[in-house]
């Protein structure tokens, strides 16, 4: 049984100086334990729900799978005599165990992300997954719409006022995949993990949306999941923004409001 | 030698249909490895500056150290000879080394948040930090103006557009610290570290103000600090109220336009 994605609570809710007890719907945080060939490979806060999606897609964005390989998945999740294992998912992908206990477990958790330095990090990335596969250019206007298109697929944002949007939208615009989480990086692992588990990966023809900034994390999973093109609705970092053009990713940030700022390729 | 913290970089910027080409200033974000007494207790991506505060408030947030330490910090920062090597803080605190290789570095890698449920993780901060001394209850018009009084504080945002503030604020309502980041949970880290090498945690009598969302994670790193109050600008989620309410900690999410909602305590 699937916990619930969001809790009534009371909340005191005050305007201009006014004092109103009311009940609210917040946004339902609880940690999620993964675990690859059974080894705990992350925990991390997450909204439940798509926990299968947000599982695949961590594992293949920060490279401990494949988008060639369609993993076997045993969940814990539906077992109501262990209420606790909802908070687990556990991967099988049938192959010998990668890895020994804690080590791999200390390595698993320090992400990939993590090298000496910001350009380590990004050449780190180009040796694991390469640049992406020459595109067609991106139409500006499509790109610059996409925060208005995204209204109607976020019924955890409109219910509490607070939560991330990932969303993957294909050349004419229709959304493809579409998921929220209280965690920006969770709300796209779940949507490259449906996205590997629909056989969809690379999405080389897709656009990754993401209601967050665009940090190197950002750039980093839609890179391992082989979108052409990320679109941010805050700012990027200068590294997200180097790493995207290594990658050969289109790259736009402060994308609201009928505005954008295209930051890759450079000086398209 | 400090590394900058913001990065100029070439923007193509659409406004109504028109590009035009700009140099955009663009905030840094880099790898910071921490080490504790001779071991890799945590690699995040942050905007330098500030280093030593970051290290030493995730240190005690995490639950590394206490207030009560003052440990020793030993920098790598400045060393030209090791460009590299400013990404790396190390503390000494000066006790006999507390773990052991690996082991230590996966469990404290493994957030403390990571229970096997959120009200696990709420159980293990009360039986670590337990609840808060009694608190004055603090003025809602002033709580409900920090969004406002955090103007002038945030130079690294009037320049990028895009980066998060954490503010410790008195109960007058002056700025205490003052600290920006491009993970919010950085932010809170730099404010900590500050205070407890200033020798003034617990926070007891101060408000933090973060710019985020009040996720789990917020609440906690606050109640380590021992503030009293969290004031976020977005919203919470239900694990945070539930949090801030066992510690006996002031929170109030939407804390902007001189609005807010206040969640805890409960029906206050």
């Amino acid at each position: 049984m699937s916990q619930p994605a969001t809790e009534r609570l009371s909340t005191e809710k005050v305007r201009a100086g006014e004092a109103t007890l009311v009940d609210d719907d917040l946004i339902v945080e609880e940690p999620l334990s993964i675990e690859l060939d059974g080894v705990l490979v992350a925990s991390t806060m997450r909204t439940p729900g798509d926990d299968f999606d947000l599982a695949v897609g961590f594992c293949l964005t920060d490279g401990l799978i494949t988008a060639g390989e369609l993993p076997r998945l045993r969940g814990c999740l539906g077992s109501p005599s262990i209420a606790a294992a909802s908070n687990v998912v556990a991967i099988d992908t049938g192959r010998p165990q990668l890895v020994n206990g804690p080590v791999a477990t200390a390595r698993a958790l320090i992400s990939s992300s993590c090298g000496l330095c910001g350009s380590d990090a990004i050449h780190e990335l180009a040796d694991r997954i390469g640049p992406l596969p020459d595109h067609e250019p991106w139409d500006r206007t499509l790109l610059v719409s996409l925060a208005d298109r995204v209204e109607g697929h976020q019924p955890l944002h409109d219910a509490t006022g607070s939560v991330h949007v990932a969303v993957a939208f294909d050349r004419a615009g229709n959304v493809v995949v579409a998921r929220e989480d209280i965690g920006r990086h969770n709300a796209v692992d779940k949507v490259i993990g449906r996205l590997l588990l629909d056989a969809r990966l690379p999405a080389n023809d897709l656009v990754l949306f993401v209601s967050s900034r665009a940090s190197f994390e950002m750039v980093q999973k839609a890179w391992a999941g082989g979108f052409s093109a990320l679109v941010a609705v805050s700012g990027p970092s200068a590294l997200a923004v180097q790493s995207a053009r290594r990658a050969g990713m289109t790259l736009a940030g402060f994308a609201r409001a009928g505005r954008a700022n295209f930051y890759s390729p450079e000086g398209a």
